[in-house]
């Protein structure tokens, strides 16, 4: 962050600034760039506006000015609106004029090649010295819509029914925020603050987002996200917002995007750049939701609840439902089965309770009260499943009177007593714009697809707490006699999990002609080379060698083997490493992600791991509490945790091992890059390392 | 089908009756049983009421009468709603009163317990014997919008603003059947008749569907589905529907349900019911889609585009995207990525077209046309792209100009040219319900949210036209000594599918202390029993003999074990067998599902298969090119067909075994209700066969 500026000067310049010059401001109300004056006369902004023109005198009713430096007072904000070669020259204008940030519209910068780039980072090299702010470039702007400032081109701002609230947006694309505005204004959600941050070349998501927690006006925050910058500011932030009971509701792209397939390990390949950012948002407590409305639509579940409800780590969320429609139960239920939540049908002793209150249920996963019950009991049904403990939420499902009866539909929604420890979600079937609305002015939940009605009840019964940051264990000591750069071949590698506390297969290095070893047959030879990440790619490994004779032989093949395939290639010898079995295979993977920082995978293995879409990742290092998550979530694992009267794992160990090869987070000299066991062997006593690869800085 | 009726007059009184009695109408406009008579008067029915109730001499304002009996002529179409206890006894009344279709709203049938599929059973052979055809029990009933025909109780048709149209809906749920058709009349989509069939004691969803195929009124069909019922009736409806060039599009219920955990075979819990009913949709040319409202978002562009646009099968389907939000566009693609979609970008002489047409483009994925694009310009690229042979289908995502400017954002898309035979998909980002309606006025899918866009995409861009009925191939014979009934034991399922042609590991069975074979070694011992479907869950295997004195030590631990583990067992001996090896181990799996018949699946085969989430499903029998799809289905077979200088498996071999194997289903006698192998080891010469598994019905 930059020291210059007061930081509660700069927050105010940003989000509440009272004095805004625009820079190339349109007089032709028809352009984008009218818009800013337009929109600020529209919502009623109580402040000064300036715009600068060097061709007017007003522009469409406003006194305009030649330049910033003919401005007859200092400004808080500008609003840059002209073609990227002017922007920088600018900058000197601004500082002198007084303002603290400066928003750049101008595209042409870092999202449009190699001189954008450059252009780019001289342009904050220059605010930096001149001790500004820059919000951009390529940023559409931004709207605090209680004061009526609203400095942005975007045309969501011409909208008449923008009321103001308290929540507030930050997003990485400019359309979608105005589209997102729009989407929720039309359901009679109140906004707060609304951010576009453009390329972030200096003020970050992260920072933003901070600024929010402490903005009074603000209760929760939307983020709508391609990518994440400036990670440890961002984390932090979402750190604080959960603290201060402010939900954080994210959407991002990029959930389709392929793993790096031409990565080193498999490690990349399993799980991708996107699944590394859902542990970080998983990790640091936002709320991540996969459908674009569930965005705003989560926003009233999570306001309420969030302080409350506890999260569930050790088993599938269970909801209960209740409905005037069966079909239109049955659609959400369709989507929540495929979310991973369980539709939980009422315990005897429930049914009991509510025949004693006069109400007959079926014992079925969905009440479905179609015929049988008045609006009182109805509601009395709702409150006591809002406090049964058999439950962990609650879903409504109304039919047809939604649309036709708004106010008799929603009226034991609202009348219930709701406890603040137990979410309630309503999907409302028919096409009911009244009933939404009168919903959410009560602050319930109410969903207009089964779609995103499982997608909120999901994002919010699988939320997390912010993981500890400590989760104990030293640093691991690196092996005196591996080196700390470069690619290590597998006899190294093995030596650094040995220090971790690994079990890894015992394994000897013959060099040369050298055959002696004293591991018991039956043994593998693998090659060992440092230029060999995937040694079956090269036919480098030999298995099921029974004797001293078979083990030359082999060893003879094999190099000649390799020798044919990989001429180039740095032999360190052959690797001779006793040959072990286990229940299951597993692959454990550390990567240092570009973004995000250390990542953990622990995932189904072999050689076609990244074909198994079997995995689970969080950030690096992890504790054994997550650990333990981690193996539940890896639907292989289930084949050690009782299946089928198949012989049980040693999950215990296999958790301790994910904990100690996680630390490799830890290490600060060597950085290691990525690091796999692949396979790593269940065994009914402990687990075992076979495969290892490292890769240091 | 009932043959005592005529066809056409069936069809008639059920779908446009001209006289209509209502049993047990009620005189409170409030009550549900006065919904029909309100809504044939609201929406002006042509033809005669004859509302029905012996304690009212008027119901509403129309004469009543006190009983069937007394009513002045005959009538073509009857709606009960009275108790159940009432409904059986009614019947003669209908037939005497002239009715040829009587539609049972009344509930406690089929849905509510056993008492209930008696009364039901009962009900039907009684309309049988009488020569009536049922709708229902427990039908919410049916509408006919052009005619103002509305039999049934469904609030949604106190809506003002339906309107008549070509849209025809068949739904299991009655409930959803209203919600369906407020939002989407809520987007200006016409309907023409909508039925619930409710428990479809008698009239089927199939035969109903096979009526609308010859109903001029309806161009396309609409299907709710939560089963299905009548498999080869709704087949050949929907086979029919397909040559008629009428769309069927699909939504169906329980695709989260899990599959038969305690099936015998793997088979079963793999796919589950779902999948089963997913392949008979799809073989019969319809068009599932996974979003609700997609059911309905869907049909313009099936309306517009299937007769024209060929199936792919090969690859994946490619689409061109161009936007005016490029965040809006990521949300759409994101979606389209996790639905097996291709976001494709333009080749490089298509980027050069263009900017001699003076339009510049970058050769991204998504063409961004935020800033530089006139509406001549992007109607032109749209024409340009719906001509291109590198896409098969074009996604347009307009941004806020929707919003504010429908009529300007609509016009380039409205005024394209679009050729018949390439898929045209809109979204608008921001809330824009009046583009949405001009385009659908236009022929054009526009949807509402980046999910059902995507949707939709993919399951036009998937769907399939009607597979062959006959694949070719002749009955497999079944092997001589081989029992016809019950569970088979693995060495009789090893003749089994040597008499298909199917390559399997060359076995013998020991019986008694015999210890005899001519294989070579090493050799596996498998504990050979009709009673034992899972061998490994008793340690019933033994792999790795090497010696004929290893062979015996473990054959008699072998059966010490099973003894101890399932004394009741009948053993029939010790099955020796050649021991192999594959590149990758499948599962092959056939069922006979108690809904749509023989299905055959691929999988990941292992011990872990119904964990692998990894499999292809179709009805069986297949042909080859089917068998090749199934291939590429699975993400293990890339492992065998060229991935990182893996050893290539023997794809035509695997093919030829799907083939089959699939033949199973040809069988009548006996008649095979399930079969498996597992493993399946494909190598780089043909595939074998290792552990067998049938059972004959």
């Amino acid at each position: 962050m930059n020291t210059l500026v007061n930081q509660d000067d700069f927050i105010r310049a940003l989000m509440d600034p009272r004095r805004v010059a625009l820079v190339g401001v349109s007089s032709n109300a028809k352009k984008n760039t009218a818009r800013p004056l337009l929109f600020m006369r529209k919502h009623g902004f109580s402040g000064r506006i300036y715009p600068v023109n060097p061709q007017h005198d007003e522009v469409l009713g406003v006194q305009a000015y030649a330049a910033l430096s003919e401005l007859p007072e200092p400004v808080d904000h500008v609003f840059i609106m002209v073609a990227h070669d002017l922007v920088e020259d600018l900058l000197e204008e601004c500082a002198t004029a007084g303002a603290k940030v400066v928003t750049v519209y101008s595209d042409g910068f870092g999202e449009s090649g190699p001189d954008g780039v450059q252009r780019q980072a001289k342009l904050v090299q220059r605010a930096r010295a001149l001790g500004l702010r820059l919000l951009g470039p390529n940023s559409i702007g931004l709207a605090n819509i209680a004061s009526g400032c609203i400095i942005s081109v975007n045309a969501a701002f011409a909208a008449d029914d923008l009321v103001p609230g308290h929540v507030s947006m930050v997003s990485q694309s400019g359309s979608m925020m105005g589209s997102l505005l729009s989407r929720a204004a039309a359901r009679g959600f109140g906004f707060a603050k609304s951010i576009s941050v453009g390329n972030e070349a200096d003020i970050s998501v992260g920072e933003i987002l901070n600024a929010l927690v402490d903005d009074e006006n603000t209760h929760s925050i939307l983020l709508f996200l391609e990518t994440i910058r400036e990670a440890p500011i961002l984390a932090a932030a979402l750190r604080r917002a959960y603290d201060a009971g402010k939900p954080v509701i994210v959407y991002k792209l990029g959930r389709s995007e392929l793993g790096e397939v031409l990565s080193r390990s498999h490690t990349g390949a399993i799980a991708g750049d996107d699944a590394a950012m859902g542990a970080f948002l998983r990790a640091h407590g936002a709320i991540r939701v996969r459908t674009l409305e569930a965005l705003f639509e989560t926003l009233p579940m999570a306001e309420a609840y969030a302080k409350d409800a506890v999260p569930i780590h050790d088993r599938k969320p269970r909801v209960a439902i209740m409905t005037t429609t069966g079909g239109g139960a049955a659609t959400v239920v369709d989507a929540m089965g495929l979310m991973g939540l369980e539709a939980v049908s009422p315990p005897v002793e429930f049914v009991e309770r509510m025949a004693q209150r006069g109400l007959r249920l079926r014992p079925s996963p969905v009440i479905d009260l179609t015929m049988a019950a008045s609006g009182v009991q109805y509601q009395d049904l709702l409150e006591q499943l809002l406090q049964a403990p058999w439950c962990d939420g609650v879903l409504s499902v109304v039919g047809s009177s939604a649309q036709f009866h708004p106010e008799y539909a929603v009226r034991p929604l609202i009348g219930a007593h709701r406890p603040a420890d137990k979410p309630l979600a309503v999907f409302l079937a028919p096409e009911a714009g009244t009933s939404l609305r009168l919903l959410y002015e009560q602050g319930i939940a109410a969903f207009r697809t089964p779609e995103s009605c499982a997608d909120a009840l999901s994002a919010f019964l699988y939320r997390n707490a912010p993981e500890p940051t400590d989760v104990g264990g030293g640093v691991p000591i690196w092996p005196a006699d591996v080196p700390k750069q470069g690619p290590l071949n597998e006899f190294e590698a093995i030596q650094v999990f040995d220090a971790l506390g690994i079990c890894t297969a015992s394994a000897q290095l013959l060099q040369g002609c050298q055959q002696q070893h004293d591991l018991p047959y039956p043994v593998v030879a693998k090659i060992c080379s440092r230029d060999i990440p995937h040694k079956t790619e090269v036919n480098g490994v030999r298995t099921d060698i029974m004797t001293a004779d078979a083990l030359q032989e082999q060893t003879q093949d094999l190099l000649a083997d390799v020798a044919r395939r990989r001429p180039q290639a740095r032999l360190d010898g052959v690797l001779v490493q006793s040959m072990e079995r286990g229940l299951i295979e597993l692959i454990l993977g550390y990567r240092r992600d570009p973004l995000v920082g250390p990542t953990v995978i622990l995932g189904a293995g072999g050689i076609a791991a990244e074909l198994n879409q079997d995995y689970s990742i969080r950030l690096a290092p992890v504790g054994l509490s997550t650990a333990r998550q981690m193996i539940t979530e890896v639907r292989l694992t289930r084949l050690v945790r009782g299946y089928r009267n198949l012989p049980q794992g040693d999950i215990d160990a296999l958790a301790d091992a994910i904990v100690r090869f996680s630390h490799l987070a830890d290490l600060d000299s060597p950085v290691v890059e990525e690091a796999e066991v692949n396979p790593l062997f269940v065994q009914e006593n402990g687990v075992v390392a076979i495969d290892a690869l490292v890769r240091v800085a």
